[in-house]
Formats: structure tokens, sequence, C-alpha cells
């Protein structure tokens, strides 16, 4: 038994989900101490009313929120994108970055490419930058694999990060380029649905199945045929939907159940009822509107309609180089205009939900004891370019 | 004599200032060495032709880019702004936030109540954040003392702050605030013209003095009084102009000769064009931009129009809360829309001349050896929430 004394102030969300104006709704608590048997939280309370003996860590009037929760990365890549940054921020156009040899094929050849260890190689410093900033759940897509070897490749590798580090990462399959010709998209769909699914299912490579829902990516037909599959092979279903255009891919998400639908950029109040009216999670990824420049997706419409927000990293080389989880909730604030408190809900509670768990996300007895030190728990939202996360504790062993 | 041996890139801007599409043109040379004598640089080329003995320093094969400069930031201050961002944040009006006590006149309260010990203990943190992000030169601000002593505390806290890091602290003394009492303004810019400004030249406690220009500030007639009196005293000028109204700073600040005008939001074509046609630079803050969400200061009119444009930081409490000089390089690009080479002229070289230093900001022969290492220099504007940075040297000395 530890316990955690002299915490100023344990400052957390509550509960599985918090959904539109419960977000803003924090539990503070002041001067109290947190008990921690076998990693998870047993008891929170006055230090005075602790009955036990147990070893006492002194947080030397720190407070505490739970640790964070980055529901949305693409952590495992291979080659880098920064001709393609260069260029574009030279004013030079997608289209023509595409005839260079940029753009996502490109990091899709590096990493078919690369070996399983190679990309174990690659993806650790990215995946201690988002823990170090606070992060001690964090949620990893395959997705630049293509072809069903590397896209179990990139599974294997998120597998093998799964033991190198103490936070606790997520896998997901995601479905993310469709062939370029048209006449191979049936046949890899069947592909995906009759061999890659079920083999992923199998061998537990991941807990959920992604599909980025686009104009220019998957239409909605073959979506749903990927998700049903999915879910016949009992795998949890996330979506990549509404980031140019809403083509349905939230309403499938919505009717099938999807833990998550993500980006949202382009919903419109149709999206927005549905998802409100759903217990699947609104991710939102303020990486992106900050790289790219693009619209930021309407969280404050979403949390009016009574939506549960979350906010992810949405860490990739190409449209998201956010390599922490704390500067995507200090975004949020910034481009999303959540509060501080709603930010903190979205890369906690409501992140966790966006996984599909429940053990982890808030300060509660029976909770994972995963959690951050900070002077003043507002930092987490106010501060840029500096890290305020002073240390990190996941199931109560600190990192 | 140190060589800098195996340096794979050298990526630098050359020459004491860079306009318009200068900006965008940086010196590659691949595979060199660089000889360092006495804390200069004292020979670039191919470590085969280096004749003399020397203390190798194996650079392995990384890049090497200037040392960055962060030509503003109001590092010094006591209290925070924490309840201040969670009502602004949660939709609350900064009117409301000042008649709740907080604001810039909070800061105030509190600066003014610090020890000088005070404020240099919490300075140092905020000063480490920017020299660990690759900033070895850094201009610090007075500004939140309002009474002469104040004031006079402040320029002392960055004075005892110059001796504590290695990083080179270039000192400001900012006329920030008019007294709130209209009856009391002139004699307020009679006592900073004849007291404060002779005694700070005096005691040499600033190379220059900065004066806020705006309606809710300075006008023009008290702002020239300042600069006036600031060249009387052999100091040199600068001045926060254009930040929401163009009253004029701009035009007079180019006439005067200052050093730099910072801010520029709202600057028109009129003032774009004055800056173009002068040495004065056009320091653009874009850490402000994202925190309040305000319009970007017009950097490719700048740049076009063939101004030389600097970034800074502004590090501050209320509106720019950006602890990282990498940072607001790498927001530059996003927001401001410089090329990620603009960028680094922006933060070197132009940055240098915003602070009338010719010693720095570029490497060549004969200026000081303060360069920052990392993979590839692009990184510098690419990797936003992780520091790129992987050692950093000053005067040629690693800290």
């Amino acid at each position: 038994m530890k316990l955690f004394s002299n915490i100023a102030h344990l400052v957390t969300p509550t509960g599985n989900i918090k959904r539109g104006t419960e977000m803003g709704e924090l539990l503070h608590l002041e001067n109290v101490a947190m008990a921690v048997k076998e990693g998870l939280i047993y008891w929170i309370g006055q230090e005075k009313d602790w009955p036990e003996e147990a070893e006492i860590i002194d947080l030397q009037h720190k407070s505490i929120i739970p640790g964070l929760i980055d529901p949305h990365t693409h952590s495992v890549w291979a080659g880098d994108r920064f001709a393609d940054f260069e260029a574009r921020s030279s004013g030079i156009n997608y289209e023509e970055i595409l005839r260079r040899g940029g753009g996502i094929r490109s990091t899709m050849k590096h990493t078919q490419a690369a070996s399983v260890d190679e990309l174990v190689e690659l993806a650790l410093p990215r995946v201690w930058s988002l823990i170090r900033s606070g992060a001690t759940t964090i949620e990893i897509k395959s997705g630049y694999g293509f072809t069903l070897e590397a896209e179990l490749k990139m599974l294997e590798a998120i597998r093998i990060l799964q033991t190198k580090v103490p936070a606790h990462l997520i896998s997901t399959l995601l479905i993310h380029v469709p062939p370029k010709d048209l006449s191979e998209r049936k046949s890899y769909v069947d592909d995906i649905c009759s061999q890659l699914i079920p083999e992923v299912a199998k061998k537990k490579l991941a807990q959920a199945v992604d599909v980025f829902t686009e104009k220019e990516a998957f239409n909605l037909e073959e979506t749903k045929n990927i998700l049903t599959a999915s879910r016949d092979n009992n795998l949890q279903l996330k979506l990549h939907a509404d980031q140019f255009h809403p083509i349905g891919g939230t309403e499938l998400a919505v009717e099938m159940g999807a833990l998550s639908v993500d980006h949202l950029e382009a919903s419109t109040s149709v999206q927005i009822q549905a998802l409100a009216k759903s217990p699947t999670i609104a991710t939102i990824l303020p990486g992106v509107t900050l790289h790219l420049g693009l619209p930021a997706a309407p969280a404050r419409e979403l949390i009016k309609a009574g939506a549960a927000v979350a906010v992810g990293t949405d860490l990739n080389p190409g449209s998201s180089p956010v390599f922490s989880t704390q500067m995507a909730l200090a975004l949020a604030v910034r481009l999303n205009h959540l509060s501080p408190a709603e930010a903190l809900s979205a890369c906690t509670v409501n992140a966790a939900a966006a996984l599909g768990l429940k053990d982890v996300g808030t300060l509660e007895v029976g909770k994972c004891a995963n959690f951050c030190v900070l002077n003043d728990w507002r930092e987490v939202a106010y501060s840029l370019g500096m890290n305020p996360i002073q240390k990190i504790f996941i199931s109560g062993k600190e990192i």
C-alpha cells in the first residue's frame, strides 16, 4: 500500500463519460491524500483519517490530475515529410507535392520498406514524447501499410512497443488509403474483410478497427462492409469522418455503435445531433487545424448539443506533427474554444470512453492510479512550449 | 582551439540583416567542420583542409543551425494569470476580468510586491525553458513595475539573471502602462524622461527603451517624448505598435531610427511600406495570435514589400504564455505563413538586428560560436510539442 500524501489539489472529472456541459464540471479536493493498492486507487481522503500503515510518498503540496489519454495517434511510421512541409510552407500545392513523390504515399512507401524493429525504433522517441507530456494511455493506429502484410507488421510493431514503455498502448487497425486503381477497390475491401480483420482479431493485434471515410478515401458502402466485418469479429469500431466532406460516415458510425468518430471539421448540425444523441465520442484533433490551417471542428456546437468531446494529438508526419498530448489539450482551448475544465475532461474521461476503457480517465476509487503532478491543474491547458507536468505515475509507480 | 567535426549540414543565413525574399535564402554546407577560437567561429571548411592541432568535438553527422535569438520577451513577472485564462477561455470578457482584479494590473501588483530575488527565482525556469528550446540570446523587458522604483527593480532582476544563465540576455526598459488618472499622465511621462531614463542609462541597466503605443496605452506625443529622451541618453529605441490600432507609432519609430517595431497585427500598407523602406526590423509575435485568437501580423505582405521580419515569443503571462523560442518559430510558419527558411532567418539574423547585435545570428567566421545541433534543420520549424534541439553551444561551450 502506498499513500500519496500532501496533495494540495486533486482535480478530476468523475464517472465514465462527460456529455455537454458536464464536461466543464470537475471535482476539486483540497489537501487530501490518496492510497494506492496494487496499482489501483484504493482510498481518497484527509490524511489524518487514513487508518493503515503505508509507504508514504510526499507530493509536496503539488496538484494532481488524471494521467492524460491520447485517443488518436499514428505514432508508427518510417521516412519523414520534411520536404513536403518545406514545399507546402513555401506555397506549393498538394498536387505538386504528390507529383514530386511526397504526400501520404511517401510515408506508406517508407513504412512498407521498414522492418518491424525499425518501426519500433522510430516510434519509441515519439511515444516517449507523448508520455512525458502526461499521456499514460495512448492509442496507436496502423494504416500506412496498405498491404495486408504491412498492416500486420505495423500492428506487430505496436505490440512490441507495448512491452517497451510504461504507458498503456491501445492498438487500432486503420483502413486508411484505398487502391489507386478503381478496379482493385472491391477486391481490396473484400480481402480486408475476409482475411485481415479475422487475422487481426484472432491474434488480438488490435482492439478496434477504424476507417477513413471521405470522398478521396473509402465510401459509405465500403466503410459499412469493413465495420460489419469488424463487428462480426468482435472488434470495436472507430471512424475518421467529416474531415473535408460529411458524406454520412458519422451517421453510419453512430448507428453501428462506434466508440468514436474522429476529425469532424466539416460536421454540420445533422452530424452534431447524431453524435449528441448517441454514446459515440466526438474526437477532435486541433493539431491538424494548427498545422494545415484548416477550419477547427465545431467543439462548442457539439458541447452545446450535448455530445461528449475528446481531444487527441493525431500525431502523424503529414497533417499533425504534434508530439505532446498536453499541447493538443492546450490547442483545443485556443482553437476549438474548450474551457480548461472541458479540455481536461476531453483528454481524460472522454478519451478513455473513445477507447472503450472504464478503468482509467478519472481519479476515483477503483480506477488505475495513473496521474500527473503539477503546480496548478490549469497549467496543463495554459502552458505553450513548456511541459508543466513534473512527475507522472502509472499504476502508482513513478515513470 | 576547438574543431567541431562531422557536421552533416551547416545551415545558416548570412550577413547582418535579411530583407524580403532574401529571408528565404540560406547557406547550406554539407559535410563540413567548424573551428572555434576564444568563443568565435574561426574557420569553416572540409575537415581534411584544417591545418592545425585542435580539440576535436565530433558532431556525429548531425546538422547545425545558428543559436536562436528571441528578440521580445517579458520573462520577468510575479503572480500568475491562471484565473484570467480560465475565465477568458470560459467566455468571460476582459472588462469583467479586470473587474475581478485580473488583467495586466494584477501582474503589475504582484511584480511591484516581489523582491528582486523573488523575481529572479520566478524568471529562471522560464529563461531556461527558452534556452533549452534553442535560444542563445534572449531579450527581456521591464514594464510591469510602473513606478520608477519597480521598473529599476525589474531591470536589476534582469542584470542578476544575466549572471545566472549561459545565454546572452539583453535588457530593455519598457514603458508599458500609463497612469489610470488622466491628470497624472503628463507628470508620469516627465518623470520617465527626466529621472528613469537617465538613471537607467547611467547604470547601464538597459540597452534600449520600448514604448507601448496604442489607443489604450501611450499616445504618439507621449511616445515621441519618451523616445527622444531615450535617444538623448544614447539608448536604442524599440516600439510596441499597431497591435490593435495603427495610430502612427510605426511611422514615428521608423523616422526616429528604432531598431524594431513589434506586434504589427493591425498594420496597413502605410506601415508596411514605412518598414520596408527602413532598416527598422518588423518583429511579429505569433504566440499572441494563437493564445488570444487575434489576427496574425501580415508577414507575407511585409516580406513582399521588402521588410526584414523577426519573430519572438512575446513570453508573458497574459497574452503569450509561449515558453519556447522554437515554438514561436514553428508558429510563425503556421500562423504567419513564413517558409521554414524565412522563419529561421527571422529567429536568427533578423532577431539579432532587432537587438542591434552584429556578433550573433549567423554561422560565419568572426561571429560567436552559438549554435544548435539537431537531426535536420527543418525540424526546428516542423516539430510541435517536441524539442528537436539536441545540443546547444554558446561561445563554443556546450550548455
